[in-house]
């Protein structure tokens, strides 16, 4: 079983460099951080000029300059700190499932939650940034995508643990189920953003319960249908 | 039946004001527009600064600045433009669809022939400027909202021609069911953006197919359920 712990096993992690950070009244690297990846849900990570960050937090330009000596070091640090945020407030929180579907269930939900709990101010941290990274190639992208695909694995985990245990059948699709369950996730973070209306989140819990009644069946082919006006009748 | 010029009907078109713009080389005011609803798909609404811009399409800052008096006029217009290209560009090829449950996925095949077509460098522009939006109450998100309502009614009035029909059961919960069909489309945009892999648009045709397979039925409430270890069952 893939482990929750899976964020932390990360090979490049960021430091600063060998330089002593220094004091700045009360304002820790990791409370800057907190602060950043705040800002990056809802200005973007790009907003993370240090200037503006400096101003934001209410801190001198310098004494930031003392923790990060580059934009590109505040934005990998920021990611990964939101990758420690979401560790603690979604994977640990779904890890004392127990595994299979209940797990699948638990993982959804530790995310809506996170979602009405506004754990970050502009919803999902990966989702926010992932757009705003999507066209420019870089660490900072690809650390993006490695916590997006190792969200996802949780999913596909779980599910062939599913499998295994007879909760769902054995000819399931699980990467076409994992799609439809993030979509409904992807979708409740959409409109929770737009509206702030939990009834988004509830029909993203009702639309997991519905893929897993009638998880996709492997023997339907997911790739290119003729689209005729028949193709329907293929489901 | 809601006509799909829906997106015509637009009280609060916005027109430039009377003054006549300057001819500026062969550049019209909807070259210009058109070149800043891409540039919003992949930079954002906001980094359409008329400097920028300029420097973008490769005309001076004054020969833009004929067109547009404001920052807002020019966000507003370039929404508008998208709009077009969206009735033009996904709306009119489904309208030649017959209504029902072939116009559901009518509709969804043009969302996702737009993708596939790069018909906005950055995926679909109201998904790309609604979360930039989120949290900027204003003229423009409300007229991005407005856009993805019209979008979503159009899958409502087709789902409920379809019910009126027989082509999908009585107690079809219409509004889970756009809300599953929409989470496919979102999905596929956020993956093809992201990763330019064509098996995402199908795999959101497959998702689609599968919600339809087996529509949401509204005698199963969406409302919060006990999260308890067994409310799986419940599906």
């Amino acid at each position: 079983m893939k482990s929750t712990n899976s964020f932390s096993e990360r090979p490049d992690r960021v430091r600063s460099a060998g330089r002593k950070p220094r004091a700045d009244g009360v304002r820790s690297r990791q409370a800057i951080l907190h602060a950043a990846a705040n800002l990056a849900t809802t200005r973007g990570l790009h907003a993370l000029s240090i200037g503006e960050l400096a101003q934001h937090i209410g801190m001198s330009k310098s004494g930031l300059f003392a923790h990060f000596k580059s934009k590109e070091e505040l934005e990998l640090a920021t990611i990964e700190t939101a990758m420690e945020i979401f560790e603690r407030e979604v994977l640990l929180p779904a890890a004392k499932s127990a595994s299979g579907l209940d797990r699948v269930f638990a993982l959804a939900e530790a995310f809506l939650a996170h979602l009405e709990r506004r754990v970050f101010p502009g919803g999902c941290f990966f989702v926010a940034v992932a757009v705003q990274l999507a066209a420019e190639p870089g660490r900072a992208r690809d650390r993006v995508l490695g916590a997006q695909q190792q969200w996802q694995q949780q999913f596909v985990d779980a599910l062939h643990q599913a499998v295994d245990r007879g909760e769902v059948r054995a000819d399931t699709d699980i990467d076409r189920t994992v799609f439809e369950i993030t979509a409904m996730l992807l979708r409740a973070n959409f409109a929770w953003m737009l509206s702030a209306d939990a009834a988004a989140l509830d029909l993203a819990r009702a639309g997991i319960r519905d893929v897993l009644g009638h998880p996709a069946d492997s023997s339907r082919p997911h790739d290119r249908p003729k689209r005729s006006r028949n193709s329907r009748r293929r489901t």
